[in-house]
């Protein structure tokens, strides 16, 4: 096994879905021993969700990979004992019920820290265990639409538009994944732990940036502007002969070095185009100054015109050509190979971090529903196997 | 001051623009003393970006409050001996610049762990610091196409569209917050340092989730499809009396609420709506159903409606309606107030960790350039006024 730079850390994973099982992953790859907790009956919903592959679920073997797992039913007095046991030999404990929940179990962070005060609390929820919206449920679709991204993405004719993926789950399990480990930082220290509190709604808000920032400073609402950028230009998607192509010549330098690809080095000293502030505001006469040239050359010609006299262009890759690519999946490995019982070889998605003294990957498969009991509860807590047999046969496991 | 997780932990921040300022802003929320370090003549790119207020770049401030300051010609060799005094103190080092820039400056992350074994060495880039477009420089946009985040995000009948915010750039951060971290919570216990190498191209694929299963899964190639997801529906958004509006019923129980709600409980048992991979099927039956119904109210009698029977639902913020949004500004004070020199107060963009023994928050204002050059140069490394007058003159800081 690779080493991994989480090694001895234990986190309890009650996540459902994908933002709160998505941060487990995170910890997971990076040699946590992440021990995902699971409903007895049918366990995390993406079990059930596609794409299958002989009716195993491709979407959970993806973020459960790395894994242990264990059923528990936390509505049952038994299970609630075994999952304070847990939370005793436990560093973090990670979840995404609705706000409210934990607390109606009597598994909230104030219970957990009574048994274990170094307990790092994460949780990951819609809007947050604070405010007049705490308690509602949320999903990704609310936290990009809440937190202002759809209404900026898209084209200044058209609807407000959703990313083409959960980006407000995957923010909120990266946020989630910040709180936890700055918290793992500050206990080794102190002994101390925190609750960590990441809403999605917060989390897309929080990516907002400089779109932000412009209604701020100025009162005016940013709008939906299509492929171009508030703060620099051209830095735009063109037309080219077989296809769109992205021209990133967002300062003076690089809007330099297009210029003289262009053939066009007298706009170089345009005072239309002197500053990035000129070249936003005629953005319109830019753009149809660099679409004259793409039009002429095909993606490939634009990619390799640009890119090697230094200007930053690249093709518009869809999915199929983003998998087969020779630097995201060749050079950076971005798509390992697990051996997923059920579904076999499958090639699953990498982590971004790449290391150098260790390594952040897939560790094993995702476990079956309570694959791991035995190996949890009766190893490491020490319930016998008389113990275990009851627990399951009152449906505690 | 308010507490912070990383107290005591020091950074020193390489930073240009968004991806890896956004790192050290979030490093720096949580205590983390992060000194910002830039070129003498002009400082960080974004200083010159906009939106100003009083000639003063509002997203220069916003992404570096918290932080110290020193202006540092890293190829300047009494400049590197300074940098490499750093270094001997600092836990962690972020930068974002082209991969091979550091090597030639003579500071890459092999002569940093020369002076100091301990050094965690954060790198986010373009495409990161292997394989064949290692070497290009790589911006949001990029990101965004490479990865294939675009080709994935508008409406079947249009364009490859980009998220309405530097999506590529805030996971590069995120992504090496988590790498960053991970390595702090292990140089606690082994005193080794790490290489933690970001790419913006990798943080977009990483994010792509279920979309890149369903490829690896079944050879389909994902495409645009406007507001709903490909795993579940109804999930999207649905035209009301005054515009747009939510509905995510991505489960059974969800859909059973939403029909009894708008008054057809038939569609329950009705074997085309059976399970979500039936509603996915059918989802356009289902969205004319559905918005038969929310097309007869407004977006508040929408929310209301189905967020008190317990079905998510909400309104799609445009961004002045989000910075003012009770839950968003009021209870989560995602918009905190810093008093930034030359701009006055301004409401700047909170990270989304919400912690309870600690905090993360804007500590300071950001630095002018230069700022704390006598702080760290004379009193944390002990160099003379004299010493740091020559420095200036000669142009190393």
């Amino acid at each position: 096994m690779e080493k991994g730079l989480l090694e001895g850390v234990i986190v309890l994973d009650l996540g459902r879905v994908l933002a709160c099982p998505y941060c487990g992953m995170l910890l997971a790859d990076m040699g946590a021993t992440v021990i995902k907790v699971e409903n007895p009956k049918g366990g995390d919903d993406t079990r059930k969700m596609g794409p299958f592959i002989n009716d195993n679920s491709v979407y959970f073997a993806n973020f459960n990979r790395s894994k242990l797992g264990v059923s528990l039913n936390l509505k049952d007095p038994k299970a609630k004992e075994l999952f304070l046991d847990m939370v005793k030999k436990a560093d973090v404990v990670i979840e995404n019920y609705r706000p409210g929940t934990m607390e109606k179990l009597g598994l909230g962070y104030e219970t957990l820290r009574e048994v274990n005060p170094g307990i790092i609390y994460g949780s990951v929820s819609g809007f947050g265990h604070t405010g007049p919206l705490s308690r509602r449920a949320g999903y990704d679709i609310v936290g990009q639409a809440m937190g202002g991204l759809m209404s900026t993405t898209g084209w200044p004719d058209g609807p407000a538009t959703r990313s083409g993926t959960p980006l407000g789950d995957v923010l909120g399990g990266l946020n989630l994944a910040v709180g936890v480990l700055a918290a793992l930082v500050n206990k080794q220290r102190t002994g101390l732990g925190e609750k960590v509190d990441v809403a999605l709604v917060d989390s897309v808000a929080s990516a907002m940036e400089n779109i932000t920032m412009i209604y701020q400073a100025t009162g005016r609402v940013p709008q939906r502007i299509g492929n171009r950028y508030e703060s620099t230009y051209p830095y735009d998607s063109f037309p080219a002969l077989d296809g769109d192509v992205i021209v990133a010549a967002g300062n003076n330098k690089l809007f330099g070095i297009l210029c003289d690809v262009m053939g066009k080095p007298e706009l170089k000293t345009d005072p239309r185009f002197a500053e990035v502030k000129d070249r936003v505001a005629n953005h319109e006469q830019v753009r149809e100054l660099v679409s004259a040239w793409t039009k002429s050359h095909t993606i490939e010609e634009v990619d390799r015109l640009l890119n090697s006299a230094g200007c930053p262009a690249s093709p518009v890759n869809t999915i199929d050509r983003m998998v087969k690519d020779p630097q995201i999946a060749g050079a950076r490995g971005m798509f390992p190979e697990i051996d997923q019982p059920g579904i076999g070889k499958l090639a699953v998605t990498a982590t971004a971090q790449k290391l150098t003294r260790t390594k952040s990957c897939p560790r094993k498969p995702a476990p079956g529903l309570g694959e791991d009991n035995e190996r949890i509860y009766g190893q490491w807590l020490g319930r016998s196997e008389e113990e275990l047999k009851e627990l399951k046969a009152c449906g505690a496991i």
